[in-house]
């Protein structure tokens, strides 16, 4: 894998919801937002010339340490959603996101998250996160060691 | 549906990792621990004499309006695990709940977390949580309203 | 809802495999192919002008009676796969549907399926199909009662 | 791993229903069947005295190759199922297995289903299964090279 190309601090994804993924009140299950916030962090990587399947092929894994989100609106079967997703900072072994997801149409937020991912090897031991991933921060936000 | 009996405030259920739920680095997803969290909620309320089914045919419901979690261990397929499930706090409207999920052989605490539920009726509207769901705090906690 | 337009008998949708839908071993567990079959139904529900979610707030709902499913190769994490639906075979209470599921790229076949779902109301009786759903089906398939 | 104990050629297993796992119909979606019968297939295994993790550990992985599955009743939040399982065929690479899930309670039949699961190694390839898993087989019934 090259080094990335200059890289995106946003991502913004569109999806439908599943039927699979909604429950008894019709809402979009509470646990089914976070592989969207997953995919979310997938496609940042992708835009900024990353390949998470490549890099776990090479021994680096990236583990969520912890997350937090708030359900603000329900969503529900076949609703169209955009996830948007940012780096609000980075350190040598951890990277912190922030997420909003909106009703696609009307522009309703729905939730907003948060979450930290750390680099670790195939025992699960924390590791530098390799140097070629050095996403570009936004102004005034400066990463330092955890 | 009879008022509760003397609530338990808390819920100890134990439980095996699936195979299903295991992502390709041979952990339980992230987002696989939230389920359990929901579970461990049931439980809470089956032992207080709830019914979460009955409470909804007769319209209400209890959706997530925030949640927070955090990963310090991971935990692999058919690993044993245990939930246990808190209340720590209830209005007229909101109930919060902490968690704790350890390994269950070896006493290993592999996450925490918190979560606040609010009762709705069908269409989503918040409304007072049901006379009858009368939790019983731990001396010292006292509800008040949101 | 208006009468459906002259209807697709086949939709062809692309999706990215998720991570969360991988086990273990690394591939698209198999349970998670299911869904992406509901996901082909709907749309090519949708290319006929139908609105799944339209229909069941009416009181028309769709159950899985019987699915029966072949994997030949296995999908990974981050693959893209095309899922196409036909429909094979209606009567005025039962549709089955074939399925092929290809990697995009390569277009080898990694999976056949083939469905049938029944028309039911609220409470689940067999109702028949409402008329405004009129598929129309290949030449020289003729839909009979079951 | 030592040889297996005299093995079982039956599983029953009992579980509830996760509110989770549960579609906007108030139903057990289709596609989480699916899980419950790999359930099955590990409890089977492990009263065998086989450890299904150990097995991938050393190199050993099972797939499924084909399923179907018919669906005659529907399942709810919170209903208590009990997944049977038995073997009924067994080659050299292919165990082929047959199910019955049952409500608890009334012992309604709601599902069978049967399926075909294949030993490969780290990459796919089809392998004999291991000799020490050596599952007894019903009288009269005679594995067979496929």
């Amino acid at each position: 894998m090259e080094n990335l190309k200059e890289p995106m601090i946003e991502s913004k994804i569109k999806l439908r919801v599943r039927y699979v993924e909604c429950d008894p009140m019709g809402y979009l299950h509470h646990s089914n937002y976070l592989p969207y916030l997953e995919m979310g962090r997938t496609e940042l990587f992708r835009q900024s010339g990353g390949d998470y399947r490549t890099l776990e092929s090479e021994g680096f894994f990236f583990v969520v340490t912890k997350l937090s989100i708030q359900f603000k609106r329900p969503a529900r079967f076949d609703d169209e959603l955009e996830i948007v997703t940012r780096i609000n900072r980075k350190t040598h072994v951890r990277i912190d996101h922030d997420y909003e997801i909106f009703h696609l149409q009307s522009r309703v937020l729905i939730s907003t998250a948060s979450s930290t991912i750390a680099c670790v090897d195939r025992n699960g031991q924390l590791i530098p996160i390799p140097a070629k991933i050095d996403f570009q921060l936004p102004d005034g936000v400066t990463g330092s060691t955890p």
